[in-house]
């Protein structure tokens, strides 16, 4: 039995790139890695203000970054989510003051002042499944499913940079997908050596769009498997899981994150089907979805999802069949 | 037993307001609508080309108006519609020149040459539900499953305007999203006496964002059910189903509809819920999806969507319980 | 000499298209127009608050529209903007709930309460040449040079439509850009018989954005010369000046309305050198400017401005010399 | 008299941050900085296409970075051009596949094929103020009046990250704004110690949005006057000039850049003029002007520029007169 290697949330960064590994991986390896919530643990309720007890320098902590051998620039690697669990029972979501689709922001700056900061907390039952959401006056409580999930994950950027972990692009980063759930397998570019990768941002449960600007955040524990795919660059963040791949575009217009996972999801459909390039993408335009991601962030995220079952049944599996490998592998450690 | 009158698709506008109505009609009628497809069925395959058999002047018909007895400014319009059927055995689709989210475009416009304008004719089989895509050069067949949807729905517009049946806003119009299917019911507010609706724009399958600018595009029989909700305004289009409540936002960019559909489903869960806005934006935030309709078309398109569970079981109905009365009314009729 | 008639702003219009025209115009001619402010003069200081004096279906009137013998679909008309001046001693400035490009807004809807609504009033000197701004407090007052443009100028937009005006597109309406100012030829394409143009909206001043969504406000006497351009079309809406060449753009977000207007400036400076695409482009990109027009309209402007200087002494003038001809047969009204 | 000091092109970054400094410098001091042009001097003409012989990781060189002895976080650093001229006689543009405001792109990805790569090579006359430009063909040339500006100027961004010199945001970066030209003092920002700024992308001409994404690229020298002004944060890019205040946002969607830079500038005119913050934006509205720098780069630029005159002769000089004495200091070595 593969070991499961155990990584706490005391070992952080708040960048991509620009840090020493915790650790040194290798193929196939399968590790469990705690990471505390994006406000670092310090909001636990109305009484905790986000703006008050946190230093935006610190907030977003990822665990990591781990050292993957073997892992170079050109290659991909991926990394298979085998399990997520909050690891407290509660979680809080807040309004930060210009933070949000839908108030004034740091880019969409308008005159308005900013408005009023609340802080919710949610207790997690994790037998029922639920997040309970619960009104600020009290009166209101309502019971809303839990759907686990990781706002951050990414490697180190191109070129030596060093990127905030509030930042999300080509590496992944905050991506703040729900897309990035247990089952599902994240495909990573990689442009730095060892890969660097890096994970954090729980989420018990986000909308789509993250519309408020913080999703339901809390600390989670999260096994996740590990594989380098030599020699396969991937240009934006890919997702698979069971049933759909998906290719994810940050940007800002929201309609450019489209375009890019759109007409990248196009081009992967061209390598896995052999057909032309438009009829590849009419076979998309019809047939796929586009989740959103964030729409808070510095960079918009949205996917371009494809369900696997119209690709032909000769069509080769992508990536050689990562996916499918790793979620056997690591069924034993679910 | 109510009396279900049937109109043809000869009787077309290709303007929302400004035409005569066709047919006067009253709060609880049930009537079955021909529509013909976006192209007036000229596009019937590869030998057919949109920009060689089209005039851009008539694309896009749709059926109506009808005048609504009693509909008046500031009112609200509901069209429930019980059933949606393709009226023929095939649909197409199609590249148009400068059309489309992944292409230079009339707005977006770019040094490049147009892409090849390209026909993708689709058999359809009701009795299996799948339209059956055929891949240019023949070799690759994938049957696809239907999902019949109305493109095109919409009153006249505010202040004498007569507008396009190719644009979409307030007053609906070309919304182009895949809410708007059998079972579901559209509000739209009411600014020119008698309403004026009309419909069309049948697609037996569209994805989310119609990437390529043209659907599984078909002639289709809808059958519909209207009730006029006195002294209700609608700013947006609403669409309810048995499970969600919808706001479709409309406009460029994207996250201005995101914005749009975010902000006006929040004010409306707060006249259900009676909770505070910002309580009311939380929990729209974690618990909502945000469906995009279109990325291709003058207003792009994108709902924000409320799961009705998770409204207090003692929260009114919206719009009075127009969408289970006019479900349930029409039942005998599907 | 040419006679010049005179028009009063009596005869209004709150659309593009759907109104019968108040007089016919012939190639040639020379006009005097009247114009009402753009709140039809009911704001005249801070105690008259827009919201509440005006009804929004009818701001923004226009003067028209005019029948223009002989101008047919495909056709060009020029409209030379001979001489503007305001036609009272004052004008009003304002800002309006949810308008403008600072503010939450009908499309960028945001959680916020409205910013306070405020009018300021401006006395006009003529002599001077300067309008007076004189802070809220009275503390603070500053004379700001006059320079007089026409917010909106426009013909029968295409297909039929009828549109407010207070909107803007390929037909012009409400563009918003300094750049309509005495000295100016304005071409717009015609879509429908006679063309059916008005003006209206004048600006004793405006800055580059419209950023508070109103500008200063004036009624204005416009004198213009009109010409036909036969079978030349106009596909966006295009100024001259004695130096300037420019294009306006029309969209959103503001980069699309930049992408238009320097996409169809770089083929008219094609047609005009005879240069390939790309050098055009290349020219335009490093000589041209891009003055902003509004970006707080449904639709932003912007514009391609390229300096005349700058096409080959042996350039065919634009549109045949009309601009020259205009320029030089108006001057006797001046 | 002053000492000039004299920096090479051979110490070069290609990111802000992460670089060590290549000389300690103190408030006063006036120094003179030669910078390679984007292309590190690769690109000469038609035969050197840009994708064959740079290396992408290395484009857009800068001269530095620069430790400046007492800028600390909080503090601005202000930059005073005192002079700028083209190195050499000839300099360079060009189209680069994917990249510009008119073509398919990295965010803004379509399905079309990449517009041909070219290059023009334009020759200066120093004597003449002129850069020619010369058609691909040879058979148009066009003396075009130079304007030289630096299109890259910023210091180390917040946070410890390290960015690449292609990017742009708060900490300067990648601007191209014309603004930026000899006369006019930029203040940036600082938030590492040290300031740790750098300088290149001299451009001997460029238009507003350098919509082929690439300007009159050049090497440059350029001389400046540097000043530290203790606690007084600039949270966003400004230049000024003998004339005018100007405040740089960054962002996309373009209309998003404006709102930065309005918003931004309405709140240094308040500090300026002591008026309220409405009747700021009021004045910003009517007498400000919005040059555009880039629609290409990763961030669109964008400046709120106002006219000095519109301040009451009391109010306080910006960054108490730094522009001014700096302007006056270094006239002596112009």
């Amino acid at each position: 039995m593969i070991n499961v290697r155990r990584f706490t949330a005391e070992t952080t960064s708040h960048t991509f790139g620009g840090s020493e590994p915790i650790a040194e991986l290798r193929s196939g390896d399968v590790l469990t890695i705690d990471t505390e919530d994006c406000f670092g643990g310090k909001v636990t309720g109305p009484g905790t203000l986000p703006s008050q007890v946190c230093d935006l320098n610190t907030v977003n902590p990822v665990t990591g970054p781990f050292w993957v051998h073997d892992a170079a620039p050109g290659d991909t690697l991926a990394i298979h989510i085998v399990a997520m669990r909050p690891s407290r029972d509660w979680a809080v979501s807040a309004t930060f003051p210009n933070f949000g689709a839908l108030t004034s922001s740091h880019a969409t700056a308008m005159l308005h002042d900013p408005l009023p900061e609340l802080v919710w907390r949610y207790e997690l039952d994790q037998q029922a499944g639920t997040a309970l959401f619960c009104s600020t006056d009290g009166t209101t409580r309502m019971p809303l499913p839990m759907a686990p999930m990781l706002g951050t994950i990414g490697v180190a950027p191109a070129g030596g940079q060093v990127i905030s972990t509030l930042h999300q692009g080509e590496w992944g980063g905050n991506l703040d997908s729900p897309l990035i759930q247990a089952g599902s397998t994240v495909y990573l570019g990689v442009t730095a050596p060892g890969a660097l990768f890096a994970i954090g941002d729980g989420h018990a449960l986000q909308g789509e769009g993250e519309a408020g600007g913080v999703a339901v955040e809390c600390a989670m524990t999260t096994t996740v498997a590990i594989e380098v795919i030599k020699a396969v660059p991937t240009p934006w963040p890919r997702v698979e899981s069971a049933s759909h791949l998906s290719v994810i575009g940050v940007a800002r217009p929201l309609e450019d994150a489209y375009r890019i996972a759109h007409t990248s999801m196009t081009h992967w459909l061209r390598e896995l089907t052999g057909m032309g390039l438009l009829d590849c993408a009419q076979l998309l335009a019809q047939a796929g979805r586009a989740p959103i991601g964030n729409v808070c962030d510095p960079g918009y995220t949205l996917a371009a999802q494809f369900p696997k079952q119209f690709l032909a049944a000769k069509a080769p599996a992508a990536y050689a069949g990562a996916h499918g490998r790793l979620a056997t592998a690591s069924l034993q450690h679910a």
